[in-house]
């Protein structure tokens, strides 16, 4: 059997006009701007309009400990939709919009895949509605601005050495990750050592992703540290007095892009920070519109249920004083047969002792789930040709032991239709009382806060504080921030810091070596070791494939 | 009397749809992309379709050799097309986007003034429709798979001393000029000098503004050279195979944005190259677009008619196969009092001996005009409070000795009707035969070429050639280049390459101290000196005085 590329089978499908979406969602002409015919902004100003209207319900999709090639996530997200819709519910998505730079690199697209997409593809892979843009300008104009401040005489005493704040290109560029810049005299700046970040890794990303509206976004931007000064007191954006021209490089980027799936279920993709040194889910914005427009929302956090869905609920529930009310838990029954301790290689062939092995890593996030966030779940199985239902099975019978059902998500190969099942148990799950909870409180101090992750989340013993993060961490709780939720920065491959520490680990600890605080954003970042936060591309990259015919139209990209 | 500012003029106005506008020039809603209400693109691929259907007009609006506060071409094309609009002609601009970076520098915006400006001008300034953005991304991934085929073994054994493709960014930041990148380590790159220019100062900019299709933008893209081997040949985008997905990035870019003027006269806004370092005109495709929708197009070169008219005739009128019918040659009284030897600060006073004094200037435009490009010209003098009755008429008596018209602009007080006057003149003159001609034949030799710019259109003696130049020479028609176009970089204060020789100096030669092709856009560019390619920003720089309220409203832009 052979199969159509994502972009053949997007080709395949007919869009609706983005219009007749908005039309679906009683949106009138006036509330939303187009983007050329399949996309268009909505207005966040309408969220406040909207605040005595009642919220759907919110689906979380979250993943087991994933492998390197991803669990499918965001096309399971996209088929639960789809499913939703076939069984005459009112759904909606809200997504991640994809960086630029990996699509040139050796990752394909990411907007689903198979008949579970999000259309239109290839503008949503390149420039989309140009948010990503804003920010980069953004980033780089606070950048241009800090050293231009130094240039003319550094009043402000900022500390060349201690500049945080780095200049990002949504590119996957190793030849910038380490730079001098400021060279050749005089006029052309102050020479020092700088450094390029990939554009979705600027903390102007999680604040756009986290700000409930333009107001908050631009005190947000305000309180940014862009370095420190020769006393060791922080230097911000509102000492530049940039907030007002950052926020108006943003004004557009905030608004919620509307798009649609192949079944023209309405998705709404808006910003994407990365889910180490940054939350990793879309806009709040997005979301509670969504919440607003449609009685089920379904929403995605980054790498596994460990890592995205505790800062989803830490991070962005808390701050956007929202809630899920069910839980789905990606898992492919090759992941598991990982965890279980067979090699890529052996992957395709039929091994259920291996599922079973594997089984305590996908039961220790039922168990977070349940009990740490206290919500309904159910465990969708991303369906491969090569699964047996001997495997399947052998799924089934441990989840049972929890209360919990596993469903088969055939939505790569069938679309909605093959979401049904999983539409249908979700909808199920979602009428549930539950007991939403956060893993820590806010008042905690750090210390307790990464203890509680580590212990209740991780399943370690407790951590381990490095000399150099003991003093950050005191430093950061003097100048205010012990109030700020953790974002922890670890492996996404392992519960614990070590990516070799598949399965279920026990009696580890989770050492943090360093703590910065990304102030604007509002979080404190825990780095477990050094996170990339520039890619690089590969010998043969794929923008060697990529071409545009006498027509525009583009082939290769995915 | 107190004046408004610019956006408090263009807040008063209520544009009409874009949609209005389009159905204005019979296009249909298939035709163009709507970005937003007041923003649309138009589709590239739809100039084929109407090859045979006649051109209007093309009016080209140029200056005197300016003053540092320039001379008011982009307002007085604006209200020129308001003017001929108001006679009913049917109209419509064919201009150039402005650069992001300078918006947060010194600069306002660069959407004409007065109540002749082109809206939505906050847009226009700001982000538009991502245009800029993409010539940067397509610029910088062009950058990262160069350094990344170094990385990966430098099989095609580029020199990297010798690298001549630069990064972009569109922000004014000087401590990008200098770097040295690729530091710490094995997996960081491979140390080298490298340098960020502004985004407009990009060859990508240039193609993009001389491609007729984009099939020819693919093949301009395939040529870019962007460094040289140990052997000395050229190494280009070709060779690194990016010239398929630089198009992707490119592909909503090359389409022409319309947008209004206060009065609702249709405007194509389309790409912005340095006037410099490149051709500096908007796009080929704008203009053609305008020809085939328009009686009239009112065009714009940069600079003075000695660089940018210049440059307009000699490349791409002989690229695009377009040729003026009227030439519009924008003057202040000030700036020829400032040619008669007047003081900045006693501009303001009358001065009729200075502005005699100043003419030669004028005149010698004037005769460029008439007999060097063979094009009927009008003297447009952009309106001042300060200037006299007395100074208007001494400029007028040395026109008439030329059988040329001084028509008296008052669009920056009175928008469109401030424009009839002249208006009525350019339909006049377009009506008349005229001897179009280019200032040399792309089979003369470089050194020829440059020979006949300097005596015929700048009128000096002749070239003064450096050793280097003379080498470049020789190299550059060794590779082939020996018929490009040429493409002048020189100050634009002065006919000379001395900007402090003001008036119409004679007894010069301008000295040529580098040569270099840009082998994609398709000229050659002689250097008299070092270009700044990278704008600094000032101590106190505008964007600290821009804000964005609760509403979204942008203040202190302009």
């Amino acid at each position: 059997m052979t199969y159509l590329s994502d972009i053949e089978i997007a080709n395949q499908v007919t869009m609706k006009p983005i219009k007749e979406v908005a039309k679906s969602l009683n949106l009138a002409e006036e509330d939303y701007n187009l983007y050329g015919k399949y996309k268009a902004k909505l207005d966040a100003l309408e969220l406040a309009k909207m605040a005595d209207q009642d919220d759907g319900k919110l689906i979380l999709v979250t993943a087991i400990t994933p492998t390197p090639a991803g669990e499918g996530k965001t096309t399971t997200s996209v088929g639960l939709a789809d499913g939703l819709t076939k069984i005459g519910k009112k759904a909606m998505l809200a997504l991640r919009e994809p960086s630029l730079g990996p699509v040139f690199g050796v990752k394909g697209g990411a907007a689903g895949g198979g008949y579970a997409q999000v259309v239109p593809m290839e503008d949503i892979n390149l420039h989309f509605t140009g948010d990503f843009h804003a920010i980069g300008a953004a980033n780089n104009l606070l950048a241009a601005l800090l050293d231009n401040h130094i240039h003319h005489g550094n009043h402000l005493q900022i500390d060349s050495r201690r500049i945080t704040w780095k200049r990002v290109v949504d590119m996957n560029d190793r030849q910038l990750r380490h730079i001098v810049n400021g060279l050749q005299g005089k006029v052309n700046g102050v020479p020092r050592e700088d450094g390029y970040d990939i554009t979705v890794a600027s903390e102007i990303m999680a604040i756009l992703c986290l700000a409930n509206n333009i107001v908050e976004l631009k005190e947000k931007l305000r309180k940014i540290i862009v370095a420190y000064n020769f006393s060791g007191e922080p230097v911000t954006a509102g000492d530049l007095k940039a907030e007002g021209a950052l926020t108006a490089l943003l004004k557009e980027a905030i608004n919620p892009n509307l798009v649609q799936t192949l079944e023209h279920t309405p998705a709404l993709i808006h910003g994407g920070p990365f889910a180490n040194i940054a939350h990793g889910c879309n806009s709040v914005l997005a979301t509670k519109m969504s919440l607003k427009y449609a009685d089920y929302t379904v929403t995605e956090a980054g790498f596994g249920a460990d890592l995205g869905a505790e800062k989803f609920i830490d991070i962005k529930c808390r701050l956007a004083e929202i809630r899920p009310d069910a839980v789905v838990l990606v898992a492919t029954i090759r992941a598991l047969k990982m965890h279980g301790g067979v090699p890529k290689t052996e992957l395709g062939e039929e091994n259920v002792t291996a599922v079973i092995d594997g089984l305590p890593n996908l039961e220790k996030h039922l168990m977070n789930i349940q009990e740490v966030y206290g919500l309904p779940v159910v465990v969708a199985i991303n369906k491969f040709p090569t699964d047996t239902q001997a495997e399947l099975t052998a799924i089934e019978e441990a989840c049972q032991e929890r209360g919990v059902d596993v469903v088969l998500s055939e939505v790569w190969e069938k679309g909605g239709a093959g979401g049904v099942a999983l539409a249908e148990k979700v909808v199920e799950l979602a009428e549930r009382e539950n007991n939403f909870n956060f893993v820590y409180d806010l008042e905690d101090s750090i210390e307790e806060k990464l203890t509680k992750i580590v212990q209740k989340v991780y399943g370690g013993k407790g951590l381990e504080l490095s000399k150099v993060a003991r003093r950050e961490m005191a430093e950061l709780e003097r100048l205010g921030f012990g109030n700020y939720p953790i974002c922890m920065a670890k492996t996404q491959y392992s519960f614990s810091d070590d990516p070799t520490l598949i399965g279920a680990p026990v009696d580890f600890t989770v050492a943090i070596k360093n703590m910065k605080v990304s102030a604007g954003a509002g979080f404190i970042v825990a780095l477990t070791g050094a996170i990339m936060t520039m890619p690089g591309l590969p010998k043969s990259p794929a923008s060697e494939r990529i071409d545009v015919d006498e027509n525009g139209t583009i082939s290769g990209l995915f």
